[in-house]
């Protein structure tokens, strides 16, 4: 068997939770995807993968968690992992870390996807050797992780940055948003879900040329210059189904530029260009981030 | 003379230099304010007035310093320390730490000086106990300064949440905003000059029950908002002269709320009251910061 250690990586979603056996650095033996149904039958299937991985490859050290949120990041706190308020049925108060780590015997660790993605990338990824970085995922949510000082953000909470107020662009006058909880917040506005709703028309359907991606750039610029004025990330990494689009890279650069107007004296056109970019990771940011946060728990076991 | 370790503290502003020795715990034995003129005259003044409270009270054992900026604050830089890019006539790339430190002998630390308030107002103010503090200073200009995980935050430069664009507010539809960079950025339109520039009147003749200060809630509220989205602040100290008015407060907290919508549950009409508070240092947080800054100095030497 491989001398490389071994650690369990679970990427947690709402419809799908990946799980991988392997390391940050060799990357993934074996993926598999598993339906996201009750927690019960959920973990029940995930420890089973484990296991069976285990026969397969030998011990796991440790098992590191990138989940879907909110989660208690607390460290102190008596339900430290467990996810908060999540409208999704049965997973409130759900402790993947705790009941994962116990089934398996090993530590654990858990952190946002997003949070996850931007540690993964700043050690594995698009941001090597920064230890100030965001990861933005823009699909059918819109979610932000950070690094500040080498460590994922928490304190009352962690980033929700996908739910901020900006200033609105003016073609898009009259769209309410379509976020549940704020309407016109940036994921209510920017999201793949909120392109279509906004302009009748399905992703693919919406031509390059179509004033949508220009309202498209002005919102996730002002959530670049928005990131950049308040945790001055060295690199802004984006990704997620909407970001597949490389063109829409060029458009939010200049319009951050533009947002900062020579105040952040560092953003010029040439380090925009190397600083924000899609993501690097060899497989999924949020999966490396996960196998990340193993090999910590393991290190302080 | 005192037993306890004695530091020197400046709080270094475009007019004037606060210059004290003492520290953190014990606050300070002599105050003196110096105007800002040029750095060499400046820095002369200084150094005179730490060497004879040497020889009035002890040894000095680091000095810390709270800027204006922009800073360097990159550790691996050359040019660590140092003023960037200033608009004030001879003091851009002056180094601080460096000139106060050679001259005295002494180890020195820089940080800004909202992100010294902020540290602080965690260890010994409002905030005690956090380590994820925002303090936001009102006065004529807005500034920010955070500190996350118990760390000051910067990476490529620092916070600048002054300068951030939020939605405006309907009854300052035509009000230009006043930010020689910006325009209407929020230190454009919600700042003490703004204010009156906005309004027609000096602060002091604008009434309690003017629209204006239903604006300034407005604009504050999103920009606690936004802290609360990305960096997650356990705890919001909002300070500086427009902020004496502290009837403020309950229209930010309140609004403040409005914009999450419960999305960070944490956040509640009761914690908002303990948690957007004023200042609670008994000295002014930014010397305070000094002083931590200095100690902190002083262990890394």
């Amino acid at each position: 068997m491989s001398e490389v250690p071994l650690y369990a990586a679970v990427e947690a979603g709402g419809t799908k939770m990946v799980c991988a056996v392997g390391s940050a650095g060799h990357g993934s033996r074996e993926t598999v995807r598993i339906s996201t149904a009750g927690p019960d039958a959920t973990v029940r299937r995930m420890v089973e993968f484990f296991r069976a991985a285990e026969e397969r490859y030998g011990a796991l050290k440790a098992i590191g968690i990138a989940s879907f949120g909110p989660l208690d990041l607390e460290a102190a706190s008596p339900t430290y992992g467990a996810i908060t308020t999540t409208p999704k049925p049965g997973w409130q108060g759900t402790n993947l870390p705790r009941l994962l780590g116990e089934a398996l015997g090993i530590p654990a660790g858990i952190n946002t996807d997003v949070n996850a993605a931007a540690l993964a990338e700043a050690r594995a990824g698009a941001a090597q050797g920064c230890d100030a970085v965001a990861y933005v995922t823009v699909g059918t949510g819109i979610g932000v992780g950070l690094l500040s000082g080498g460590r994922m953000v928490h304190g009352l909470g962690h980033p929700e940055a996908g739910h901020l107020r900006l200033s609105r662009h003016a073609a898009h006058d009259g769209f309410q948003g379509i976020c549940p909880y704020h309407g016109d917040c940036l994921e209510g506005l920017a999201s793949g879900p909120a392109i279509s709703a906004a302009w009748g028309a399905s992703l693919d359907q919406v031509e390059p040329g179509h004033p949508a991606w220009d309202v498209e750039c002005h919102y996730l610029a002002h959530l670049c210059a928005t990131l950049i004025l308040t945790v001055a990330p060295e690199h802004i990494v984006l990704g997620g189904g909407v970001m597949m689009q490389e063109r829409l890279f060029a458009g939010i650069r200049s319009k951050t530029l533009d947002l900062l107007a020579g105040y952040a004296a560092a953003w010029t056109e040439d380090s925009a260009v190397a600083r924000i970019t899609p993501p690097g990771c060899g497989e999924p940011s949020g999966l490396v981030g996960a196998y990340l946060i193993a090999q910590a728990a393991h290190r302080h076991r």
